[in-house]
C-alpha cells in the first residue's frame, strides 16, 4: 500500500482494515484509468487559464500525462494495489515527474469530482455504444423483414399456436424495440452529458475555476451547475445509464426465450450454425445453445449492477464512501451487458429459418379469427361471428393458405402492409 | 362471475380456479376504465370510417361509451366482480343497450390492444404529472435559493461537518436534481407515446383498420408500428416509466433524509409545520416526523412495482398471461410515487431554517480548506498547503466568518456564483 | 377520520397530509385485527396478574373482545377509515362500550409492540400454510412418482433433448424439492416464534409486566427479549418469511415453466382439465393455460414484497414511520403467493400425461450416453468411450428401448432407484 | 484457449463466441478449486468400490489430486485461461499425468454434478463463518451490555429523542439480533448440507455409483436422492444462502447507521480509535468514518447477488448455462459479506461511548412516559394519564434521574432486567 494522501503523523495503520477499505478499487480504476488522465489534462489547463499554473508548469502536465496515459496502455505502468487509487496515482506520477506541477495539479479539485468526472467520461462512451449495438441490431431485423417478408411462420400467444404470422412481422418487432432502446440510450446520454469537474468535494472552492473551459474540453454538452447536485447525481446517474442498457438486455431476454425455444427439437424452427452451440462433458450427442443461454442470462446482470447501486442511495445527501460500491456495479453491468449485444447483430444475421417445420407447425385453427373478421366485414356482428368460428374451428383452415392469410392480413403493422419505411425513418433519426 | 366472452358451451367452470384468474383485475381496471371508453369510441369512429359500422351505430356507441363514463363517474354504475375485467364490461354495457352495434366493437380488436392503449394513455398522464410535479418542486428550490443565498449553513461529507455551505447552495442542489426528473419523465413520456390500438392480438388482423385515425384521435405522436412489438412493449413501457418516477423518488428519498436528519433535536435546523407531524399512542412528548418518513419510504414502493414487472418480463414475445400481475404493480408504484411528490412543494415552501442552530454548527475547522486553497493561490503548491492546513485545522477559523467563506466561495455554481439564471432556463425549456 | 389518540388541542390537522399518512393502512389491518384482538386479551390478562386490572375489568374487556371479533366476523362491525389504525379503533371500542376499563388496556403497550405482536401471529400462521402446501405439493409428486416410476418421458438440458428419462424421476424431483420448502418455512416459523409483546416502543416499561404469561397465552415457543430487537426485527422477519415462501414460489415458477412447454402444441406432452384454461377475446380457436401462467407469475409478487421492505431497511435502530409499508408487502406477497399454492396440489393431481407425445420425442441421439458409460463399464477409458459414441450417436439407438435405458439407470436417484422411501422419511418428517 | 472435452472435429471456432461463452468463469473458478479437487478424490474412491477403477488407478488419481491442490496453494499450478474452467482442468491435469486413469475419472460424472458439489462444499464452508462470525459479534455484543448496563443512552424513535434507554439495552438487542442470524445461517447450512455428487447431468447414469460413500467421505448430512431435484437446487440454494447471509448484512447495515450517527458531530456519542477512519484528498480538517460506510454498503452486494440469481431462476426444469452467472454471484456477495462482518467484532470492543455526550442528550421530556406509567399504577386510567403527561410533558423530568427512569424500567427484556442470561443460553445453543 502507497503512502496515503491524506494520511496524519502519527495514526497507525490497520492493514485489515486498510484491505478493506481499499477493496478492488485500484483493480476498477484500471476501467476509468484514461478518462481520468484526460480530465487531469484538462483540469490543468483551466487552471493555468487563472493563473494557478504558468504554461511551462501545463506544458510539463500534459506532457506527462499524455506519457502516464502511453505507458498505462503499453503496460509499462501497472495500476496496482501499490495506489490507494488512480486518482492518487495520477497525482504520484505526476509530483515524481515534475515536483511541485504535480503538487499543484489538485489545487480546486477534490478526487469527488474527479471521479465523477471519469466515470460520466466512461458512461457517456458506454451509453453511446448501446446506442450504436442497438441500431445495428434493428438494422440486420429491419433488412431480414425486408426479404423474409412473404415467409409463413406461426404466431404464438401464451406459448399457444393462435395465426398465421410471419418473419416480416417477426423481424419488423424487433427491429421496432431495438429501435426503441437506441432512443432510449440517447436521451439517457443526453441527461448525462453534463461537466462535474469544478465541484470538488461538493461545494466548490474559493477559486474561479474556468468551468466553461473544461466543459468544452471535454466535449460535454453543458455544465452540472451545482456542487451539491454533482454529488446528488453520484449513483442517480449510473443507475439511468443502467436501466437505459436494461431496456436493451430485456428486448435481448425476450429474443433469446424466442431462439431458445425455436432451436429446441419440438419446435426446430432454426438452425443456428455451430460455433454458437457447445457440447457435453458427458453427453456425447449433444449441442446446445450456450450463447443464447448466455444472453438471456444477461439482464439479471444489469438488474443486479442495479439493486447493488440503488440500496446504496438511501443517504443525506454529501458525499458518503458508501458510493464506492457503485463503481464495480457499473462495470460489472455494462461489461455483461455490452459484451452480450456485441454478438447479437452477427447471430441475428447468421441464422437459418428452417421452412417445412414453420410450415408443418401452422394449423387449420390459426385461420378460424380470420374466417370470424370476414363475417364481420360481411355484416355478422363480431361477437356472434366469433361463436361460428369457435364451432367450426377445425375446419376453419379448409381451402385456405398461409400466403392467403397473410396477404389479406391489411391492417397498419400486420404482414401486407409492414410499414418498414415507418421504421426506417425513425431509425435513420434514432 | 359475469359470462365469460370466450367461454365455451359444456366447460365446467371452477369457483377457486376463476377467483384465482380473476384476481383483483376488475378492480384494479376502475383505474383505467376511463381510458378504456375513451379509446373504445376511437376504435368505434375508426371502424365506421371502414365501413364496419354504419354512422347510425357509431352515433349510438359513442353515446352510450359517455354515458358509461358518466355513470362511472357519478357512482350509478360500479366496475365490480359482476364483470371479468373492465373491456368485458363496456362490451357487455353497449351490447346491452344497443344490441348488434354492442356485439360489433370488438371486431379488429383483441383485450390485448385494448389493454395497451388505455395503460398507455394512463402512463402518459401519470408521466405528465411526474413532470409537472418535479417542475412544480424545482420551482420552489429555485425559488428559495434566490432568498436564502446568503443564509449560511454547515456543509457535510460522511455526515461529517466539512466546510461552510449555505442555503442557496442546498436549494440550488434539489432544484437540479428535480430539473432533471422533470426531463427524464418528458423523455419517457415521448418514448411511450405511440398508439398500440389496432394491433389486435399482436398479428394485426384482415381488416384496412384506420389506425392513423385512432392515433390522432387520441392524441398519440405516433403510430407504434408493429403488432410484435405492441405486445413486446407491454411491461417494457411500463418499466421505463416506473424507472423515470423513481428517479425522482430517489431524489426524494434523499432530501428526506436531510429533513430527517435536520428536524432531529441534536441537528434542529429545521422546524417543520405541526401538520407534518403526529404523536405517539405511549410516548406522551413525542412530535415525530410521519410525513417525511413516509415520504423516505415512498421510493421502496416503487421498486417494488419495478421487480414485480421485470421479473415477469423473461418470456417469450407474443401475449403472457403472467403480463397481468403488470397492472396492479404500475398502480401501487405510481400511487404511492405520486402521492408522495404532491405534498412535497407544500413541505419545502413551509419548513423554516433555525439560523442559530446552523451557525453554532459551524466550527472553525471548517475553514480548513478555505485556507489550504488560498495558500495555493499564493503560490505554496496545493499538497503541500493542505499538509500545512491540516497541522493548524484546529486555528483555521480565526477571523474567518461563515460569510467571509461564502462570499469567496466563487468557483462557478459555488455560494458566490450559483448560476440561478442557468437553472432558471433548464427549467423553463423543461 | 376519527380523533387521533395522540392529538393535541390547537394543532392544525390538513386532510391531505392525514389521507397521505393513513394510506390504506386502516384496511389492511383488517387482515390483522383478530390477531390483535386476541393478543390485545392476552395483555388484559398480563395487566391483571400483575394488579392493573381487577378481575372485573379483565372479564369486561374479554367479553367485550369477543364481541368485536364476533362482530368483525359476522360484518357487524365494519374496520374502515373512519378509524386511524386497527389498534386505535379496538380502544375506541373498549372505552365505547366500558368506559375507564377500555382507557386502561394501553397501559405498558405502544401500538408498536402492539402491530409486532398481531403481525408475529398472522406470519407464524401464514409460515405453517406455506410449510402444509407444500407438503400437500410433495405428497401428490411422491405418489405420481410411484405410479408413474415405468413412464419414460424424454430428459431435456439447455430445452434440448438429453437422455431418456421417467415421469417417475421427474415427480420425485418435484418431491424434494417441495419437501425441502416445507423444512425451511417450518425452520423459518421457529425463528420467528418469539414473542414482542411487552417491549412497548422498544424501551420497555416501568411496570413489571408479565411477559411470561402472554408468551404462554398466545402460544409462542419463547420470549422475544430484548425491547430493541423487537423493533430491529420489524421488517426483517417478514423479510425471513417472504425468502421462506419464495422458496416454494420459485419452485412453483420452475414447474410452472414445465407444464408451460409441455402443453404447447410443440411438446403436447401434458393434457390439462379444461378448467384450468381461458379462451380468448378475438381468436375463436384459443384454450390458453392461463392458470399456469399465473403461477408462473407469481413469485413476481413475492420478490416485489421483499423488494419494498428490504428497502425501507436502511435506517438506524429504533421504530421509523417508514416500516409502515412492510404492512402492504407481506399481505400483498403472502396473499398472491398462498393463492397459487393453494391451487397446485389439484392441478398436479389432475394433469394427464400422453404416452404417444412422450414416446415419440425420444430419438435415438439420446441412447449416446448409455452406450459410451456401457463401454467405460467394460474397461474403455470414458473420455474414449464419449468419442467413440459421439461420433456414432445417430445409431447409438440401434436395439434400444426407453424402457431399457430406465431399467439400467441404477445409480442412486435415477429411474431404477428412485428411494422414494427416503424421501418419504424426510416427508414424515417435515 | 485450451483444447474443448466435447469438441467435434470440423466444427470453427469464434475466438469472440468463445471468450463471451467463458466470460470470467475460468478465474472464479479458483475460488472453487480446492472443493473441486476433493470431491474429485471421493468420486474416484466410489468408482474404484464399484470396479470402474483398479485400486492402483485410484492411488495414482489420489496423489495427483493432492498435488495438483499443494501446486495451486503454492502458485506453481496456475489456474487461467488456457484452461475452459476448473473441472476441464483436473481432468487434463490427470490424464497428462496418468493417462488412461485420468480420461476414466469422468466416468458417471457430468460437469453439472461437478460444479454442483464443489460449489456445495463452498457453500457450507461459507454458511459456517457466517453463524461464527454471528456469534462472535454477539459475544462482544452480551459482554459489553453486561459491562455497560447502569450506562445511560438517549433512547429514540423516528430518530427523535423518546425515552432514557442504557447502552446494556442497546447491546443486548444487537446481541440478540445476531444470535438469530447464527440460527438462521446454521438452518440454512442443514437445508444444503446434502450430496448432489452422482446425479451427473440431472438424469442419473447406468451406473451403481456409491453415492452413500461420497456422501460420507465428503461430510455431508445426507444424499440429494433426485437428480432432477439436484438441477433444480442450482441457484436455490445459493439464493437460501445469500438471504441467510443478508440476515446478518442488514443488521450490519442497521447497526452501522446507528453508529454514523452516532460520531457524527451533532450527535457525539461515540469515539472511533483512528484507524477506523479516513481523511480528505481536499479538505485538511476531515477524519471520516468509511469502514462504517463500507460496512453499511454491504448489504447492496449481498442484494445484488441475490438479484443475479434469482432473475437467472424463470427456467424450465434441467441444467441450463444461465445458471453459470450464479457463480459470480455468490462470490461477489459472500466476498463482500464476510469481509465486512469480519472486521465488526473488533470495532465494536473498541468502540469508546462519550458519556457526557450522551447524558446531555437526555432531556426532560424524556422522562414524560414514566410519569403517565406511574400514574396509571396509582390507578388514573392510561389514556387520561398520558393526555396529563403531555400537557405537562416540559415539566416531567424534575426530580428525575437518567439511573432513577432505568433503575425502574422493570419489564422483562428491559434496563433494569436484561434477561441477559437467557440470551446467553440461546448463544451457547446456537
Amino acid at each position: 500500500m502507497s503512502d496515503l494522501l491524506w494520511q496524519k503523523p502519527g495514526v497507525a495503520v490497520d492493514a485489515g482494515i486498510q484491505a478493506f477499505l481499499a477493496g478492488d478499487d485500484v483493480l476498477l480504476d484500471r476501467e476509468f484509468f484514461l478518462h481520468d488522465i484526460k480530465a487531469s489534462a484538462a483540469h490543468a489547463e483551466g487552471l493555468q487559464r487563472i493563473g494557478i499554473l504558468t504554461p511551462e508548469e501545463l506544458g510539463g502536465l500534459k506532457r506527462e500525462l499524455a506519457n502516464l496515459a502511453d505507458d498505462f496502455r503499453s503496460g509499462v505502468f501497472v495500476l496496482d494495489e501499490r495506489f490507494e487509487d488512480g486518482h492518487s496515482a495520477i497525482e504520484a506520477r505526476l509530483t515524481e515527474r515534475l515536483g511541485d506541477a504535480g503538487r499543484k495539479i489538485h489545487t480546486g479539485r477534490s478526487r469527488n469530482d474527479q471521479v465523477l468526472v471519469a466515470t460520466r467520461l466512461w458512461l457517456k462512451e458506454k451509453l453511446a455504444r448501446v446506442a450504436q449495438l442497438s441500431r445495428d441490431i434493428a438494422k440486420v431485423a429491419l433488412d431480414r423483414a425486408e426479404a423474409e417478408k412473404e415467409l409463413p411462420i406461426p404466431g404464438y400467444t401464451h406459448i399457444q399456436r393462435a395465426v398465421v404470422s410471419s418473419a416480416g412481422m417477426w423481424w419488423a418487432g424487433w427491429a421496432e424495440a431495438f429501435i426503441d432502446d437506441a432512443v432510449r440510450a440517447a436521451d439517457t446520454l443526453a441527461l448525462v452529458d453534463c461537466n462535474p469537474l469544478g465541484t470538488a468535494a461538493g461545494y466548490g472552492v474559493n477559486l474561479r475555476l474556468d468551468r466553461e473551459h473544461t466543459t468544452r474540453a471535454l466535449g460535454f454538452a453543458r455544465m452540472q451547475v451545482s456542487p451539491i447536485y454533482a454529488q446528488l447525481s453520484r449513483g442517480k446517474f449510473e443507475l439511468a445509464a443502467l436501466e437505459a442498457l436494461g431496456g436493451a438486455t430485456l428486448d435481448l431476454r425476450r429474443i433469446a426465450w424466442d431462439l431458445s425455444l425455436f432451436t429446441s427439437a419440438e419446435f426446430g424452427f432454426i438452425a443456428l450454425p455451430a460455433q454458437y452451440t457447445t457440447g457435453s462433458s458427458i453427453m456425447p450427442n449433444k449441442r446446445n445453445p450456450d450463447v443464447i443461454e448466455l444472453m438471456r442470462a444477461t439482464h439479471a446482470s444489469v438488474a443486479a449492477a442495479r439493486t447493488e447501486i440503488e440500496q446504496l442511495l438511501s443517504l443525506p445527501s454529501g458525499y458518503h464512501r458508501d458510493l464506492q460500491s457503485s463503481k464495480g456495479a457499473i462495470f460489472h453491468g455494462f461489461g455483461r451487458g455490452l459484451a452480450a449485444l456485441e454478438l447479437l447483430p452477427a447471430l441475428l444475421a447468421n441464422l437459418d429459418w428452417r421452412e417445412d417445420r414453420l410450415r408443418a407447425a401452422i394449423d387449420s385453427g390459426m385461420y378460424a379469427t380470420d374466417v370470424a373478421v370476414e363475417a364481420a366485414i360481411a355484416g355478422v356482428p363480431f361477437r356472434e361471428a366469433y361463436k361460428a368460428a369457435a364451432a367450426s374451428s377445425e375446419t376453419a383452415g379448409q381451402g385456405r393458405t398461409p400466403e392467403g392469410s397473410l396477404a389479406a392480413r391489411t391492417s397498419p403493422g400486420a404482414a401486407a402492409d409492414l410499414r418498414l419505411d415507418a421504421l426506417r425513418a425513425r431509425w435513420e433519426a434514432s
